[in-house]
């Protein structure tokens, strides 16, 4: 099945979107945050079939979010690094988890913690303007071409 | 077709991916915040068919992000207007454009600005640890189970 494509949207979050596809996509990230690097690492934590594992892994690596690293000859093994740019996207995943243990806990409280590994301290990720440190409200916001915004439309 | 469903997950990154769905849900929250509050306007500006567009505002209505409301009696006419939950859901997108300006752009710079409409300076959105107010590296981070995790595995 062939889904609509988002990737020549001049728009960051599209762009974003279509890169992580599916649902699959954020989940595979999330496990290599959490350390895992091997194809069976992910097959086992996700409950994912191969096949679609595979396909997942595949675009990860095209899209430089994840290197494929031969770690053994003899038989060829691989693992799955993150890129600076596959870490980076930490923080999709972070504002995602600020939002859920926000609005979908019900009371609960949040279900997993960050903790630094360093001072042992829990890091509560929060999405702020980077100029105030503050965090900012949509209602006040306006979106207009920036630097990147193309002066003439593409023909399509 | 029916996808993998991952709701009763414990992790708030898994529970949001799961109610974002596909790609056009977080596309329709896009206009949502950039103060689209139609039917029409969502089908023009997405080149969505109208039944995705309908599946899609129905569950962000039942997930209480849009809410539903009559602004015209003869003939009944609605429009979908952010809850809180909803509009603190900007996070997320945010977050996505923040990683995209910088990782999809390819030198270009943002083809999108945020602008605070009331002191006119462009909003940077930057994910930071709340309590120091900096960014930090996924590298230096370990997740444990929080406040709201089931003392007991659910029978599943």
């Amino acid at each position: 099945m062939r889904r609509t494509r988002f990737n020549d949207w001049h728009c960051s979050i599209a762009r974003t979107i279509d890169l992580m596809g599916d649902a699959w996509t954020p989940l595979v990230l999330r496990e290599a945050f959490y350390g895992k690097q091997r194809f069976e690492e992910f097959l086992e934590r996700l409950g994912i079939s191969r096949n679609l594992l595979t396909i997942r892994l595949k675009n990860l690596v095209k899209e430089e979010l994840l290197i494929k690293v031969k770690y053994q000859e003899r038989p060829p093994r691989y693992e799955y690094k993150l890129t600076d740019k596959g870490r980076d996207f930490f923080n999709v995943l972070a504002a995602m988890m600020q939002w859920g243990d926000k609005w979908l806990d019900a009371g609960r409280g949040a279900p997993l913690e960050l903790v630094d590994k360093n001072t042992g301290q829990v890091v509560k990720p929060q999405v702020v303007d980077a100029a105030t440190g503050q965090p900012f409200d949509v209602r006040n916001l306006t979106a207009r071409p920036g630097p990147g915004f193309p002066k003439k439309k593409p023909p399509k």
